[in-house]
C-alpha cells in the first residue's frame, strides 16, 4: 500500500487519474491538489467523484504535497512540473511528471519546441522515459519517470520495431495524426469551445508540433541514427482517442516480411499493446476508456501503412503513469487498468 | 438600396447576420465592427466570407458607425447596446438591436434579471418588440426595434394563440426548452468546452433565466392578465436550434378544440411559422439554418403539449432581424431569408 | 463463483453486460450466445474485449444456454425473452430478464403497449421486478427478475419519495425525458443513422410511450391509488445517458418541507442513489459509465422539479441487472460497480 | 428557364440539389423521382420544404422522367444510373450523373472496383467528367456529364497544378482523407449508426477505395503519364466536410518555388477554389454549405504538404452538379451556390 498525491486536479488527466487511482487496491490517495480548488471537497468539484472518494483539495505547497505521500503525479503544465520535481526529490519523494519538462534528454529540442528555459537539467538526466514497453527495467527503480506525450505514445510504439529492426527508409516517416479535444487540455480558447470545434476538422501546428522532436528522439536513439519525421496532428471532434495513420517506404529492394508477425513478436510479453491481423484495421472505440494501444500494419507494395489508437487520457497519459507506478512498486502491471 | 453596420461582428449573431446579408439584393453592408479585430480583413475574421464580401473590420467608435449607415444592427452584449444606441438614435440612423436592453417595457424587470441600471429609459419607452407576426405594423415604423430573445421568439409564437384566446389554466404554463451551445456566444467559460459540452446533458437557470420575464411580459400583455410561466432551459449538445416542449392546462371544463385549425388561422399569412398536423411533432433538422418556427400542438385529456423549433441564430436572432429590416424598409419580407 | 450466460450479445445491453462482468470476481461468463455470430469469437465480434475475455459466441440454442450456467441474462428483444425464459426456469436456472416481457404484472397492459399476445403469464406472475432501492428483499430470492426499463428506472427513483410520502397532486406529473441514442439499440433505422441523428433534436413518442405504464404501475403501487403521467421522451444526441425534468403540483395547501432531507432518508443506505442539494443539479456527465442515479428536488412555488441522471446502459440497463445479480447471490452489492 | 428532374430524391444528394435549386431563379423543378415515395408530397419526405417548393414525388418511370424535363439529375446508387441514362439521351435530355457510372473512360477500372459489367459503353465514350475547373469547355456542350465523386474532387483540385505543372515525383503521392458521414449516404449499414459513429473515428477500405482509380485517371491524364497514389479515407464524427491532408515528395534537386503564387494563377478565374497563404491552412467551417474548395500548400524541406476542404455534399456532389448545370446552360456560373 503506498500513498500518492495529485498535483494538478482540476485538469482532465489529474481527473483521470482519481478515476483510475480508486479503483486500485494498493494506493490510498492522500492528496489532491490544486490552486484553484484550495479547500474544496473533491466531490464538489467533480460530482461524479461523490461516494467514491473523500478528500478535500489543497493548493499545492511543497510542504502539504511531501506529507504522507510517498509518490506524486505532477499533472500540472510544463514549466510547473520542473518547478516542483527538485523539491519532492530533495524530499525523497518519487515522481511521475505527466508534463514534458523530464522528457528530452538534450535540453536544446525542449527550450526550442517550449520555448522557456529548463531549469532543472540535473534531474533531467536521471529522468527515465516512462514507455513500459521499452524502459520497463530502468522505470523499475526511477525516482523520477517522464510520461510521456500522447501523440508520441501512439507513434512511437507503431514505429518501434521497424525502427529497432530496419528494412525502412528513415527519412520517409510520415505520421498522419488525429486527436479528440481533450488532449488540449481545459484550456479556454475560442478553438476548444464546442460550437467551435464540432462539425469542424482541421490540421494544426502542422510538422511544428512540440511533439515530434519527442518522437524523434526516441526512434533515433532505437535506431541508432538520426531520424526526421513529417508529423500532421489534426482536431477530432471526439473527446477521447488518438488515430495516427502512418505511411513509410521501406528500403530499396527490401523484401516483402510478414510483419504481423514481427510486431506480435516484438511486443510478445506486452499487457497493452495488441497488434492485428493484416488489414483488420483498429478504430478508436477499441481502445477509448482502456489502457490498450491497438496496431495494424499493412504492406502495399513499396509502403508500409500503419494505423493505431489509443485512448489520449489513459495510455496517453494517465493510464500510462499508473501503468509506470505499477512498474514502480512491484505492483502486478495491469491493477487497476484495463 | 440601403447602407447597414453591423456592431459586434466576431459573435454568432454578428457572423450569421454577415452571412444573411451579403445575400440580400438591398442591402449593402458598409460597415463591420468590433473592438477585438480593428483594421483586420472580415476574410481574415472568417475565412469562409474570403471572396464573398470585402471589408475591414474597425473598432465601434460612434462616428465609424454613424459615417454611410442607415440602419445600424447592434450584435453586442446587454449593456454596450444602451451605451451606443441613444447615440445613434440621435445621429438620425435606425437600430435593430439583438441585445436585451431594450425588450422590456418595465426597466425594473430588466434590472433585476440582467443584475445592472438601465441607462436608456427614453428610448426603452419607444423601442418596438420586434416579433413580427405580433407587431408588424408597429415595427414598420420604429426607429429603434428589440429583438426578441431566441427562448422567448419559440415560446411566445408557440403560445400567442392560447393567451390571445383563452380556454387554458394561465398559471399552469411549463415550458422545458433546450438549445444549442451558440445561444451561448462565443463565450470563454469552461462548460461550453467541446469536451465538456459534447456527450453532456444538462439543465441551468432552473425557472431562473433572464428569458423567462420575457415570456411572460408578452404572453400578459396578450393575454390581458399577468402570466407566470415556469420556465427550464437545457444546453443541447448542437451547435444550432431550440426546441421547447410546453405543458398547458385547459381550463376546467373546456371542450376539445381544433387547435391546429386554431393556430393555423392564428398565423394565416405568416410566411415563417408552420404549423404541423396534430402528432407530426417537428425535429431542430426541419429549421435549421432557416428562419421557420414550426410548431406543433396536441391535446391530451386535460392538457396541451405543444412543441416547436427554431433556428436560434436565425429565427432566433439574426435571421429575425433581418425579417424586421425587411419590414422597416418595406421589401418583401423573406428577402435573404428562407 | 458462479457460471452466467448472456443471450444476445450482439446488442449494446448484451456488450455492457460483458465489459462489467470480466471485471467480476466471483462470475465466470460461460456462455455468450447471438444468432447472428455463431461460433465467432467474442474478441472478433468486439475488438475491444481482445486480450480481455476468451469466449466462442454460439447460437442461443436452449441446450447451449442450460449447459454449465447457473444464471442467465436474457438481452434480448421483447417476445424472445418469454420464448427463453420458461425453459430455462424449468432448466432449475435463475434468470434476469432485461426485456420488457416480466415487467408488467397485468399482462393487459403489456399486451396494449407491445402489441404481441403474453405467451408466458404464469412465469409473470413470479416475476420480480428488479428495482433493487424499492424490492431487494424479492430480489433475494427471485428465480425471475424483470430488469426494469431505462427510463423507468430514473423516473421511479425521482418520484418514490413522493409517491410513497404524499403531498402532491397526483394527477400532476409531467416527466419531459431525453435519452441517449444507444436507448435505442443497435436498430437499423434511418432515425438512428449519424447523419441524421446528430445536430437534432426530437421528441417521440409523446404520451404514447411503451415505458409509461410502466412507471405508473410502480408508482400506483407505491401510492395506493391509480396514478397517471404525462410522459414525452425525447432523442438526444449523445451516446449514452438519460436525464429527466419532472414538474409536479404541491397538493393544495401543502406546506413547503425539507425535501433533499426527505429523499435522503428515504435512500440512506442506498449504494448508488445519490441526493444532490436543492439546485445543484446533476448532469449527464456525473453518472456517464457508472451505475449512480443523481437526483435533485427543488421547490417553485406551488410546484416541485426534479431533475434527474442515470445511464440507461448501466443503471437503466446491465448495470442494474450486475447489481440484482449481487443482491440474487449474495455478493457485496458494488461488486464490478461504480 | 429550364425545367429539371431529379431521380432519386431521398438520398442526401439528392435532397441537396432540391435545396439548391429552389434558390435557383432560372430552374423549374418539375419532377421528383424515387421508388419509395411514389405519390408522397415532397414536403411530407422533407418537412423542411414545406411551404418552399410544392411537388408530388413519382417513381422513377422513364416515361414520367422525359416528360416536361430538358435536364435531368440522377442522383442515384450506381448502375442504376446506367439503366436510365441511355433512355433520357435517347429522348434528348441532358443528364448530369451524379453515381459514378460514367467517370471511367476505361469500362475495365469501372468493372474492377465497383465489380459489375458496365451496360453502356456507348454513352460512356461522350461522357465528360465534370470537373469545370478541368473541362469546363466540354461540360459546355456535353449531353451526359459524370458528376466527379467527393474525394477525387478534393484530390484532383489539389493535386492539378503539381500534376500539370511538375517537379514532383509521380509515384509518392499520398492522401490521407477524411470524411463526414453523410458521404455515405443514407445507408442502414450499422457502422453508421450514430452510437457506432459518434465518439468514433477509423480508417477503411485502406488503399483500396473506388474514388483511387478515378483521381489516378484525372491525373494521369495531366500529367501525360501514369500515376499511382496512396489513398486511405477515414470516416469522420461530422455531418459533412471532406478534408484531405496530402503529401508529395519533390523531385530530386527541385528548387524551392512559390507554390501559393502558381496555385493561385493555375486556379485565377475559378470561382469556386481559394488558394490559402503558406500556413494558413483551411478547417472544415470553412467551407461547410458551401460550394468552395479551399486549398493550402507548404513546403517542407524535400515535401509539399497541402491541406485542402470542400463540403462533400456540395463541391463534392449536387453544388458541382449545380455548377455543371450553370455551365450547360450559360447561366452565371455562381448562379445558387455559395
Amino acid at each position: 500500500m503506498i500513498n500518492v498525491g495529485i498535483v494538478g486536479i482540476t485538469g482532465y488527466t489529474g481527473e483521470e487519474l482519481i478515476a483510475i487511482l480508486i479503483k486500485h487496491p494498493h494506493v490510498k490517495i492522500t492528496g489532491a491538489f490544486s490552486r484553484s480548488v484550495h479547500l474544496k471537497p473533491l466531490s464538489e468539484v467533480f460530482p461524479k467523484f461523490d461516494g467514491r472518494v473523500d478528500l478535500t483539495c489543497l493548493k499545492p505547497d511543497i510542504k502539504a504535497i511531501t506529507k504522507n505521500t510517498d509518490l506524486v503525479f505532477l499533472a500540472v503544465p510544463h514549466t510547473t512540473a520542473m518547478d516542483l520535481a527538485p523539491q519532492l526529490l530533495k524530499a525523497g519523494k518519487r515522481v511521475i511528471d505527466l508534463s514534458a519538462d523530464y522528457r528530452f534528454k538534450d535540453a536544446g529540442s525542449y527550450e526550442k519546441f517550449y520555448k522557456v528555459k529548463h531549469k532543472d537539467k540535473k534531474n533531467l538526466a536521471n529522468a527515465v522515459y516512462g514507455l513500459p514497453e521499452l524502459y520497463r527495467n530502468k522505470i523499475k527503480d526511477a525516482f523520477i519517470v517522464a510520461n510521456p506525450g500522447c501523440y508520441p505514445t501512439c507513434a512511437i510504439l507503431s514505429l518501434a520495431p521497424l525502427a529497432a529492426i530496419g528494412g525502412i527508409d528513415f527519412d520517409s516517416i510520415i505520421i498522419d495524426a488525429k486527436s479528440g479535444v481533450s488532449g488540449a487540455g481545459r484550456k479556454l480558447e475560442e478553438g476548444f469551445l464546442f460550437s467551435e470545434a464540432n462539425g469542424n476538422f482541421k490540421a494544426y501546428k502542422v510538422n511544428n508540433h512540440q511533439h515530434m522532436p519527442e518522437i524523434e528522439q526516441v526512434l533515433s536513439k532505437l535506431a541508432g541514427k538520426k531520424i526526421k519525421v513529417t508529423f500532421v496532428p489534426h482536431l477530432l471532434p471526439v473527446n477521447r482517442g488518438i488515430l495516427e495513420t502512418i505511411y513509410v517506404k521501406k528500403s530499396p529492394g527490401q523484401k516483402s516480411q510478414d510483419l504481423v508477425k514481427l510486431y506480435k513478436k516484438f511486443y510478445k510479453n506486452e499487457p497493452f499493446v495488441r497488434i492485428r491481423e493484416e488489414g483488420d484495421f483498429p478504430q478508436l472505440k477499441d481502445v477509448v476508456n482502456t489502457n490498450f494501444c491497438d496496431i495494424c500494419v499493412k504492406e502495399e507494395k513499396d509502403k508500409l501503412i500503419i494505423v493505431s489508437v489509443i485512448d489520449n487520457l489513459v495510455k496517453g497519459a494517465s493510464g500510462q503513469a499508473v501503468q509506470n507506478m505499477n512498474i514502480m512498486y512491484g505492483f502486478p502491471e495491469k491493477t487497476a487498468l484495463v
